[in-house]
């Protein structure tokens, strides 16, 4: 699992701070999730493939998050796309989409699937046989989700020793990986923990922006490996936060506490604060296990 | 008379090409024209005092010339802006920018003052004492106006020692300066040419993107000083040129000589070209006084 942060400032694109956008790749996805002004020229900057993003979330409909989707569409248009996109947020995307290309006189040539999203419950908006996708509800100034994504239990590993001391024929290697007893060359049943171990545990990423403290979101993503959750102020400027909606440091620590996450992963900073080591410090009075997005920032995971 | 390329370049952003935006200083306005993804991050760059831009003009609806704009539009919002903002463009800007801002529940605390444009003639959009603004009907696959910049015929230069000669009284210089003729200190009548020069001749700019080779717009622009034209394509790609509704460097430069532009400005070039120069050496077969706008580059007029 990789993260690439694009960007992860609040309010305002400006020379140094990019607006929100992240890249997760997951079990050969890569997912985009979010889209503020200008990141289709981060994505090319990354070197990162257009035609590998297949799926777009967009957590609300402020700009920093999504006014850089419409620019992404049309340039894929342009490069004459033909993958298929699909885009997951808010009622009202599909209209504002549309309405731009219909100004432009400019409709994609791939097909583009909105999947609208209007729920106050966590419900799954994407599953494969790898991957499943569930909204976070969150609780910000205009309708919000964050997204889970949660890699599916993974297939079992063959102790290889044992399988072959086992006298089992190689046609049955694959129903063992998928957990299912077999016969062996004599008839006799192997049950299937006697030869195989867990596979890798399947990883998981919560992205929680923006959004005041919630606790509500808490059973959502417990035990979630990663989570980033929003830190748009520190404690000292708490009442902006409750005014504005969004969390401080702090308060994203307790979050994370309380779900027992792996790493929290703090980002859309308030450009009003000269550096982010106070984000930090702050969220590791509560939760040790703290790093901070920084714009062009990976995470391997 | 000041012209500052933020970008030029045609279709989509890349991290070294912006899309069209330019900022013009003519007579204490600072006019934007056009505001592809990105512009308020190259007005930052430029340290462009957002406050002093209180027009913006929007030749059409295709993205690379208009999705910097809801974007601008909200940063100056969050930068707590008083100052009235005109838009000038093609109708249906105003549906596009306030869908945004209602989905963002997002209102200006600015008056935000739309001008829809229809008209296929050329008509009057802007005017003060100093300058006029007047559209330039082009050909492009959408509704597109290009806009000419008019400084007005200016006051006229005293020659102060004819004045004082003449015996003309302090009181009556700027009636002079308007071009009035006066009563001397003996109560004769001073004709106003006789003790005054014509002022600085009024400059002049023309914005023509995007456009493919219209000779109608000749007469609008003619004795221009600068004539900005796109010029997207070089001649061996002509046929792309009438199929998207563009112009090549030969034919910017055609307009350019049948208008006696004082100068040509190329730009909005498509990237599949290495370089620039085979756009000047093509325009200046037809043309002599051709210039390359390159982004962020500067013109002093």
């Amino acid at each position: 699992m990789k993260l690439t942060i694009l960007g992860c400032y609040s309010a305002t694109p400006r020379a140094l701070n990019n607006t929100t956008s992240q890249v997760l790749e997951i079990n050969n996805h890569m997912f985009l999730i979010d889209c503020g002004e200008g990141t289709q020229v981060e994505l090319r900057k990354h070197k990162i493939k257009f035609n590998r993003i297949k799926h777009i979330f967009i957590s609300h409909l402020h700009g920093d998050h999504f006014f850089g989707l419409v620019g992404l569409i049309s340039t894929f248009r342009l490069l004459t796309r033909e993958t298929d996109l699909h885009i997951y947020g808010p009622v009202g995307i599909k209209e504002v989409v549309t309405l731009q290309m219909k100004l432009a006189d400019s409709w994609t040539n791939y097909n583009l699937v909105f999947h609208e999203l209007t729920s106050n419950n966590s419900e799954l908006i994407f599953e494969d046989e790898e991957v499943e996708v569930f909204t976070i509800p969150l609780n910000h100034r205009v309708y919000t989700n964050g997204f889970l994504f949660k890699e599916k239990e993974g297939n079992r590993k063959l102790d290889m020793g044992l399988v072959e001391d086992a006298h089992i024929h190689i046609a049955y290697y694959r129903k063992l990986a998928q957990g299912f007893d077999v016969l062996n060359n004599d008839g006799v049943l192997i049950k299937n923990d006697a030869v195989t171990k867990p596979g890798l545990k399947p990883k998981s990423y919560a992205f929680c922006s923006d959004t005041m403290y919630k606790e509500a979101i808490v059973p959502i993503i417990k035990d979630v490996d990663v989570l980033y959750h929003e830190s748009t102020f520190l404690e000292k400027h708490v009442h902006l936060a409750q005014k504005t909606k969004h969390s401080t440091a702090k308060e994203a620590a307790i979050i994370a506490k309380k779900a027992n996450a792996g790493i929290l992963l703090l980002g859309h900073y308030s450009t009003r604060y000269d550096g982010l080591d106070p984000f930090k410090d702050e969220a590791q009075e509560v939760f040790e296990n703290v790093e901070l997005c920084e714009d062009g920032k990976t995470f391997n995971f």
